[in-house]
């Protein structure tokens, strides 16, 4: 069972971004169809293969997913044997608390509220620290975001150790510099989704990068059958279509400058945040939150920082740009 | 990392069906495409939605993953608040023993391979044990395939107990009354699969049903985006199709009988199975196996089982009708 918000207020925002249909229900007047800036999701998805009607009736074969893997290694700088395909980002963060056994981890906050989760509900102890504390912790493993949602905080001092380190690199297409995942390996585990960057968030794709023992766990724990056939055929395809990374890591660095100046124009502070995603400050956000969404346009408050709103990039801008204007 | 099989032999089809690339490289003289008999998935699938780019684009909305599961509620006859979708029945099964914790589990058998696999890769001490042990077992849980795959058996007198009772129900729509569905809660769960009536096993989707809070734990640890938009789309429109439904149930048990005369005539015995699939038994078995896939047709070995064959519904008759003329 899924619970989905029957409270139309504030509150259903605050946990995840993308929740339209309560959107709708909260603001019955906003002008549709909805501009949806919150999440950090590539508005200009890459467009290619989807899975034919045959692969969709078939049992993906495990050479297809073999092959899916393999194109993913190759493009985060890895040997395939270290890559495991995890149906999302979020099922694979999920299962590694069970997976690894630790039972105490600290995560590097604030960031996405989905590691703390997952850890405590399966019995771990979580603390939350700031970065400069890593060094220090007693927890068996270490979460950190790099770079980080929401405030986009790079990381370039991870380093493998005798404790777990689990590095989500969901955004790290848009700063590969950042990236450890040629270092995954040992007790350093790397998080990689493919929807984000891809603008595919919903074909369900993501990726562990471990040592290959690890990573052969993980994909035990999902069986023969990982992912479906539209999550192979976009994922082979895309990992192995380099020109159009490179584009759209650019055009994304562009896109995200212009959402900058629009934002400051508006009375917004930029803190920071990644070419996906840019998150602001304002004294007045959440009544900002409630003026945008009745314009139909959804952005992301966030619990405990009332005045942080998290913008994601428009597909196009005149939209944006009004209502940003009426504010 | 998956692990495909780079040796050509029978070994690989021992696993699973579908292994149509380990088929092209152990039979390359095989006339293509291949006629694959080997899973018992419905070669003539629903027929409808799928997702849009939109919606491949986006973080499946929570509020979509609860119509889904309360129109699969509504299929199984259950209240939804007992359902939780999973990114098919496969990862469902293999992340209950890690949710229940049971360190022992007795698995009816013989029986499909992924359950005792699970269970061992979690830990659990796994005994096989045939259907009229089910009450003498000391093992904390038990779980019995309802139908039966391979072999069809089935079970009218499952009770749920004070152990963990899990009722696998991937074929259960070719014997809706053997449904436990509508009892599942306390300690009795079942599992149910979208992709093998419905012949969209590469969708990915299956669920669990179990009484409310263990649902929920279900749901939480593949999060709050279980799965893909795709099997969104396809899974909330086919389990409202009750049409289909009852005309595919028909359809099924009349191939079903023509399948087992052609295999009668040719010699083998048919053991049982359900309206997706015919177990077989013949002498030589196995240089069946490879005679048929000499001429693209490929079925399922058993290890362990030398005289076993398990054919799938052909999608069209002429060439399976030939190549068992030609044995």
């Amino acid at each position: 069972m899924s619970a989905p918000g029957s409270d139309p207020g504030l509150e259903v925002f605050l946990r995840h971004g993308g929740r339209l249909a309560a959107a709708t229900l909260a603001f019955p007047n906003a002008p549709g169809p909805w501009l949806d800036l919150s999440t950090g999701i590539n508005p200009r998805p890459w467009k290619g293969a989807r899975a034919t009607p045959v692969e969709l009736a078939r049992l993906p074969d495990p050479e297809a997913v073999a092959a899916l893997e393999a194109a993913a290694a190759r493009a985060f700088g890895v040997s395939p044997d270290r890559v495991a395909a995890v149906p999302g980002a979020e099922a694979g963060l999920r299962a590694l608390p069970r997976l690894l056994g630790a039972r105490s981890v600290a995560v590097v906050s604030p960031t996405y509220g989905g590691h703390a989760e997952a850890w405590r509900l399966a019995g771990a102890r979580v603390e939350t620290i700031c970065a400069d504390q890593i060094a220090a912790t007693a927890a068996e493993a270490v979460v950190v975001v790099n770079p980080n949602n929401p405030d986009g905080a790079r990381r370039d001092d991870i380093a493998a150790g005798d404790r777990w380190m689990i590095v989500d690199e969901s955004f790290v297409e848009t700063a590969p510099e950042l990236s450890v995942a040629t270092r995954a390996g040992g007790r350093l585990i790397v998080l990689r989704s493919f929807g984000k960057f891809y603008g595919l968030a919903g074909v369900r794709l993501g990726f562990i990068v471990a040592e290959p023992g690890l990573a052969a766990r993980v994909s035990a724990q999902f069986g023969d059958w990982p992912v479906s056939a539209e999550a192979i055929a976009a994922g082979t395809s895309a990992y192995a279509d380099a020109a159009w990374r490179e584009r759209t890591f650019r055009r994304l660095f562009r896109d995200s400058a212009r959402l900058d100046r629009m934002l400051t124009a508006a009375g917004f502070e930029v803190l920071g945040g990644t070419s996906l995603f840019r998150l602001t400050a304002s004294p007045d956000a959440q009544s900002r939150f409630a003026r945008l969404a009745e314009q139909g346009v959804l952005t992301r408050p966030f619990p405990e920082q009332p005045t942080w709103l998290r913008f994601g990039l428009p597909k196009t801008w005149p939209r944006l740009a009004a209502a940003l204007e009426a504010l």
